[in-house]
């Protein structure tokens, strides 16, 4: 409600199927679209005027979400409702925004956000599944989810995450808090829930890969600790696929009045 | 086990994605596959010789199956596991086979069913999900299912469904034997089962374009059977689009010693 004679914040919340992306963000010229480029460009003619967003967290190719938040600022006034059903509209099928609510200037998407929750999904059972098709990893092996979960214990606090750090990480430190990681086996899934301040690139992808080494029995649940301490992102195991990926869920601060995101992805089917 | 000398006839149960697909049988030259020139092509490789499959149910371009049953005759002998996993290399990742088991050779796919199981999924609230894109009708009006379930049946028993029967039917006759047919709500979700001995073509969804009427109000319950009455398919409600629809389950005698079914789409989500 603030801005009268200026600008307007707007904070909104969406879900995405990646499998159609180029990510987030165009890093290089690709083919397909970007979800940041299919968001602006449905805002942007709900403004008649052209909306640059910022999100939260930035996703690779393949990524979904199922909270990703973003702002923009509009000269515009809209009612929120106009910037969701109007948005909806106009994004396609893979692309639903959830909610739209205006925020005071001094809310920012990516530098209010106290923690970030990605969400790792792995089929576990002997044949695939038309319905998850790129959105999960499909693992024959049965995984030792308890094992998954003790080994994962060890990366909660504050570490230098150097050994599940992407190469291209632009990140000028290789610290980050891991707030809470769980590690459930729910129907014939195995589901890997991590929490932090933020993440490094491919970093829940290369702990998921090395957690995978665990749960097959092929290192012991000592060894994620052991990875840490090592930093060495050669030592780890192979970074598990996009397709597996969820953005699923942004905290802020009660202060910005924000809705309620939606649920984690399937967290009623798991 | 028949067939030491001659071929050998195997059933074989599959889940897909109906999306991507021109339906499970080219009606006339269109740009997609059919989900059966996928599943043979897979097949055949697996054989090393031409296959051709009859299914229980014949699908329309854009539904899906959480369990369509086929059968095929080969004249070389491999092991159950061997379609299914060969398989499942090779038809891609909207085509998932579950199961397949080696049957006698009178068992006939579309013959031998007794009943055949659509489900319809209605997303009943305000905004559209990404997830379920192509793979469930949205509606944003708040539906009546408690009236939808009772108008409904209306419909058990042996008919003449002209009423819901699509243009371009080449069935020889309009009459078929509902057996049972629920709507619930579960969840965000209003699931409509319907099982029957047959169904015309588009029946499932000319019965749910019809209840969708009754759902939001517009028609009273008794209105369904009235409309059933008349065959007239005229007066009934729109068709309700493709993506909504899967084929849930085909029944066959115990006689038959085929493995259980998997469940209907999205079970434990609903």
């Amino acid at each position: 409600m603030a801005g009268e004679a200026g600008t307007q914040r707007v904070a909104l919340c969406l879900e995405y199927e990646g499998s159609g992306f180029s990510g987030w963000q165009a890093q290089k010229a690709t083919s397909l679209a970007t979800v940041q480029e299919t968001l602006e460009a449905a805002l942007s003619r709900v403004a008649g005027a052209a909306v640059s967003t910022v999100c939260a967290g930035r996703t690779d190719a393949g990524v979904h979400a199922s909270a990703q938040v973003v702002h923009f600022d509009v000269s515009v006034r809209r009612p929120e409702r106009a910037w969701v059903f109007g948005g909806n509209a106009l994004t396609g099928p893979a692309v639903a925004i959830q909610w739209a609510r205006e925020v005071s200037g001094d809310f920012h998407a990516r530098f209010s956000a106290e923690a970030r929750t990605y969400r790792y999904l792995v089929l576990n059972r002997s044949q695939r599944t038309a319905w998850m098709a790129g959105r999960c990893l499909h693992e024959r092996v049965s995984l030792d989810d308890a094992a998954m979960h003790l080994a994962a214990q060890a990366l909660i606090g504050e570490h230098d995450f150097s050994a599940f750090r992407g190469a291209g990480c632009q990140s000028k430190t290789p610290m980050r808090r891991v707030e809470t990681i769980a590690v459930r086996r729910i129907g014939e899934f195995v589901c890997i829930d991590v929490r932090a301040n933020a993440f490094l690139l491919h970093m829940v992808r290369n702990i998921v890969g090395s957690l995978l080494r665990v749960g097959r029995g092929e290192e012991g649940a000592y060894w994620i600790g052991e990875l840490l301490q090592a930093r060495d992102r050669r030592r780890g195991g192979a970074t598990a696929p996009p397709g597996g990926l969820y953005l699923a869920g942004v905290s802020y601060g009660a202060q910005w009045g924000l809705p309620p995101l939606p649920p984690a992805p399937y967290a009623a089917a798991l």
